[in-house]
Parts: C-alpha cells; structure tokens; sequence
C-alpha cells in the first residue's frame, strides 16, 4: 500500500464531482506504475454499470491485453459495493484499498462481507480506511450540495 | 416469466458457443418486449466484465435512457455470478429468471445468496431452473470441445 495512489484516486472522485457525478475515484497500479484513472459516469452515461471501479478495470484490461489483472492493485475513494467487488475478484485484483467505509452498500466489511464466501475463484487482499477522512469529506460535500440546490 | 424469452436467451448463448466463448446469453424483456439481447463476450473483448448479463444491462440501459431499469425482467442461461447479480440490483431489475444452476459461481440461490443480504437498495425477485437441461447442455457442450481439443 501507498497512500500516494489513494491520492490519485482522490484527484479522480475530485474530477467526479466537478462533473456532479457521485465524487468516488479510482487507480489501479502494476509494479508500482499507475496503469488506469477513472471517475465514476454513472449520470453522465445515464447507466449504473459505470462505477469508478468498473471504468478503471475496463481501462486496465485494455492496457494489460488480459482479462486477468494479476498482480494489479486497485486504490478506490470509496468501498466497493456487490458488483464492484465481483468484478475485482473475476478480474483476479491482488489487492484492494478503499478509503471511505460504507455502512449502507460495501461489500467488503460494512454492510455484506462479499470475500467470506466460500469456493470463490479467486480473493483479493484488502484494506479499508486510507485517508479515510478525506474520502468521506468530498462524499459529503457533494450530497450537502445537492441538499441545498 | 415467459418461456419463450428464456429460448431467446439460449440462442443468445448459441451466439456465444459459435464465437468460442462460454455460452451463456441473456435477453431483458419490458412490457413483454425484448429491448436488449446479449451473448458473453469475455474472450472478444478480453475483459472480465463483459459477461451476457451486463453486455444485456448495457445495452437496455442505453435503450430506456436511464440508469434504472424499471419494471425490466432478465432472462438469462446460467445462474449469475456475484458481479452481475450486483449489477441486477444497481439497475434495479425486477425478476430475474435464470436456467442452469452454477453450483461453483452462482450468486443467487447456489454458491452465494446475494440477495439475502439485508440493507440492500433494491431486491429484484428470481427464479431459477428454467429450461435447465437445454441451458445446461450447451455449457456442458462447450467445455467437452474444449477438452477434446
């Protein structure tokens, strides 16, 4: 783990919200080289498939040429949720790092322990919290801003 | 649930089969129409997210022009991994209708009980078994080729 990645990731939610997309950003490094970016489109592509995670891993496979990601870590502004997390484990992520814990829809420690699951294909490490507060503050921001709009 | 849109789905899978890929396809029906069909395209497009369900969610989404896919139904020919059913509850898909079971991958009432889970945004209904031996037979079609070759 490097926190200058979750930094990155954190740019990325930054470039969400300016887009007043839901702000959760997303890196995924290899032998410690950032090889995606994503920002979460979920309104822009008016499609829920479009998570920050999703569009990073798309982008990643691209650059690999595999749909395995072995070996590539994936540093994420938000906990992932049910979908996100199954996409990390059929694209054989090695590790995941999320900043913010969420209560209502992460699938890794907060509301479904997805990686508890028995005879998976494949289990990623991860670890939760890093620079939690600045992941979270930028959440709330944005949803404090749609409030008063 | 409609049988004949579960045999749109397997000639779906068909698709897939006749492209080398795993056969499983899917077609999302709203007010008994078929707005979205898809095959898997994991080994074309060489990356993990482009399983027949999302391919299928994708394309319905862009057709409806929203992200949520009201009163939309799936039918699709192998029980859905975690990722996809994850996607299913995002777009809020109401009824999921699925064929063969996947003992080793399934999300929804085999390896996994995804839905089960409390708290979630959305809990689309599903049934599973539909056409099972036909859906079930070209996978087991499938992976014989592959062996014998």
């Amino acid at each position: 783990m490097n926190i200058k990645y979750m930094k990155e990731a954190l740019k990325m939610a930054q470039k969400g919200f300016n887009k007043d997309e839901v702000p959760v950003g997303c890196v995924i490094v290899k032998d410690e080289k950032i090889i995606a970016r994503a920002t979460n489109l979920k309104e822009e592509k008016k499609s829920s498939i479009f998570h920050a995670e999703i569009n990073c891993l798309i982008k990643a496979a691209k650059v690999i040429g595999d749909w395995r990601l072995d070996g590539c870590d994936i540093y994420v502004t938000l906990e992932p949720c049910i979908m996100c997390v199954g996409a990390m484990i059929n694209y054989r992520i090695s590790n995941i790092y999320f900043g913010a814990y969420d209560f209502k829809g992460g699938a890794l420690s907060s509301n479904i322990k997805i990686l508890d699951t028995k005879g998976l294909n494949h289990y990623p490490n991860f670890q939760g919290g890093i620079m939690e507060k600045e992941c979270s503050q930028i959440l709330k921001d944005y949803f404090k801003n749609k409030r008063e709009k």
